[in-house]
């Protein structure tokens, strides 16, 4: 088992040393948008325990990460009106992770248009921050 | 909501009226190998609650379908020796879904090799049957 890493930028941005576009946190988890979205309103969720993967994740820990997903998918798909939601999770450098604190990414898909490749484009600040807030409110209208 | 449909062939795999090569089994959940899997030892998790996908399942089925996950991952990578990990559940055609019973994936990835095209190979019973065995073993010593 790798040992966790205190300096990966997931944990600065708990520490809250670096910045995120936040779209819901509660006493378990933060969730906030993919600077590099595979597709619109993409959101990744983070346990705040530190935890590397799937490898080391304690089950309690990732129940929290798996309940907040589903409620961001549901608010997601009223957000932007998708029709799909592919929800994944990336464990060590073959199982395709780059930042090592464990963070479920949940995409909403659209008929007809397939994910862009991971980290491509890089999103306009203020288009995030317009994501951003479709997703907050369908959130709040959730309840 | 699209209302779930209890002809699909997990739910058929459920009632016994179909087989598969079991894997793991507890109150709330069963898991089974892809019959074409994407890499070796691609497994699947199912609730047993009927659940179309992320949009419907309840919070607490789909804490369960993420910790038996869990477990087949620590013991996937350890008896087919993988490097990684990825988990992946589709919801809705668009969201890559055609198996209208939600389903969790759990795919050993290995270094330089991709995944395969999902559904593109159909791999031999006896392949399938022999890496049922290894996993299964894992799972027993993981206790």
């Amino acid at each position: 088992m790798v040992a966790y890493d205190n300096n990966n930028i997931f944990a600065k941005i708990l520490r809250g040393e670096l910045p995120c576009v936040k779209v819901y946190e509660n006493d378990h988890v933060l969730a906030f948008l993919d600077i590099m979205p595979r597709s619109p309103g993409h959101t990744l969720v983070i346990p705040k325990a530190a935890a590397r993967n799937i490898f080391d994740i304690l089950p309690e820990d990732y129940a929290h990460v798996i309940r907040a997903a589903q409620k961001i998918a549901i608010a997601t798909k009223q957000a932007f009106n998708a029709d799909g939601m592919t929800v994944a999770q990336y464990s060590e450098t073959a199982g395709g992770q780059v930042v090592f604190h464990l963070h479920m990414h949940v995409m909403p898909r659209f008929e007809g248009t397939a994910l862009l490749p991971a980290a491509s484009i890089k999103e306009d600040p203020k288009v995030l921050e317009a994501n951003a807030a479709k997703l907050i409110a369908a959130l709040k209208a959730l309840g």
